[in-house]
């Protein structure tokens, strides 16, 4: 079976480019002609045509299930029929959860998430090692046995999260101490194209720390976040990522705000305002590569 | 608008206790009697029973959303019902999320979670810190705008939680830390029956650390885990707690199979072995208290 690592890296190769668009419902930039009769409904409307425009460029998408769980049962559903729609369109998803949990509750998260017939059947989550590696490991026994990856916060992008991120504790940061405690999942999660489907955050404003990381983590992937619109460029942004002959490897870069809600004036039509957006995100990344 | 902390306050001084009763649904736990045409239903019948049975006995419920979760949308709408139901029946509901993020994200779980209309609308939910303190003050912004209370994980009772958590930098363990970065939302949660609405979680299996953690957050509730089934005794949960006149003050203690799932032989109903089970977990708390 192929994991979850190997599957990313066959189709990032294939693009060039390891762009990851963020899928959140900002309900209030979501323009006037895709709202329907709730916001679910707006949600439903905007990212499956998002996804239609969208789903031949890039490899993965990253739908956050705080912003559909905002609108209750509607909003899951609608989750739920996006990430269907997703995996119908050949791309890998990702599901913005940061879930942390310990024993068996873990354990319901990770067969949420991560099992075939699951809540929400998605190819990798996003977790919290907050609690230690007990509240990891469920999620890396499904992971192992379903072909999927998990995604551990070790480094993020936010000032808040410096306050203890940058905790020193014998020379290390609290993140590097986080990093190297999960080389052991690393190993277990290994795949035949060189990485592992053991990935971690990184930021994108942060790109020394990536490098950090990345001595850690020789083989595990990357999720960079804060590309784009929350003020990472390329070049940083892919600081930890390796030069692979067909564009970057070992990680995704993902962008959100700025691809899904262009700023940019002069275009006659939301799609050409998107294509505009997505093109501008994927040619920063393909420059930054050289 | 009396706050969580003076509504659970107020409830616990009359009970005379600060017992807390987990809703975990383990399935294959529940006893025959319960079993539904499906997961969801079994829990449904379950915890209504539950609920009705011991509703006048505790102030408040603790329901694991990732159980529920775990089953899919019916788990959340049953989850739903249970927590009206214990609302109707005057307690007060904990939410186990242990959520955490930043931004409209995590704007978008307290919306979720402590909002009337809220997708589940709960007296406190528990926030991951891991992220820093703007992944924990969209909570404490609507906990202030609604009454509500807000619990940061803070010491956990997992054997891998010390991983992290034992951490020691500047001659404090990073728990010490996260406890005394806390202390401003304290003081904004303030209620008038001497408790803060802003909660912290503490382990019944480390009472040195309890302490440690009262010393810096003198005013914040304690949510106690790990008494019971999980090893901890009535006197080492309630290390960090206050002697009231009326029992102990300033948290509650967590038990949830010990309660739910009572091991003990020699009842011949259902009703009398959890009858039984509660009372000891009271008796063990007021017998400690002396």
């Amino acid at each position: 079976m192929e994991n979850f690592a190997d599957r990313l890296t066959a189709r990032t190769r294939e693009l060039g480019h390891p762009l990851c668009v963020g899928l959140d419902p900002y309900l209030l930039q979501i323009p006037p002609r895709f709202h329907g009769v709730s916001e679910s409904d707006t949600a439903l409307n905007f990212f499956s045509e998002f996804l239609s425009v969208a789903g031949d460029r890039i490899a993965i998408v990253k739908p956050q299930i705080s912003l559909f769980e905002r609108m209750g049962i509607p909003g899951l559903e609608v989750l739920q029929k996006l990430i269907e729609q997703a995996k119908a369109l050949g791309l890998l998803v990702l599901l913005g959860a940061k879930r942390g949990d310990i024993g068996e509750t873990a354990r319901g998260y990770a067969e949420a998430y991560l099992s075939p017939n699951g809540f929400l059947d998605v190819d990798a989550v996003t977790v919290n090692p907050y609690m230690g590696l007990d509240a990891v490991e469920p999620f890396v026994e499904l992971a192992q046995s379903n072909g999927k990856g998990v995604v551990v916060l070790v480094r993020n992008g936010n000032p808040g999260s410096d306050a203890f991120q940058l905790l020193e504790s014998n020379g290390q940061y609290l993140f590097e101490v986080v990093a190297e405690s999960l080389v052991r999942f690393e190993e277990r999660l290994m795949g035949n194209a060189g990485w592992s489907s053991l990935a971690v955050t990184v930021s994108a404003r942060s790109p020394e720390d990536s490098v950090r990381i990345r001595k850690k983590l020789p083989r595990s992937l990357f999720l960079v976040l804060g590309y784009g619109a929350q003020g990472g460029d390329a070049t940083s942004s892919t600081a930890g990522l390796r030069r692979g002959k067909q564009g970057f490897e070992g990680g995704v870069v993902n962008s959100s705000r700025g691809v899904l809600y262009p700023s940019e004036p002069g275009f006659n039509s939301w799609e050409s305002a998107i294509e505009n957006a997505l093109m501008k995100a994927i040619q920063g990344l393909k420059q930054a590569h050289g």
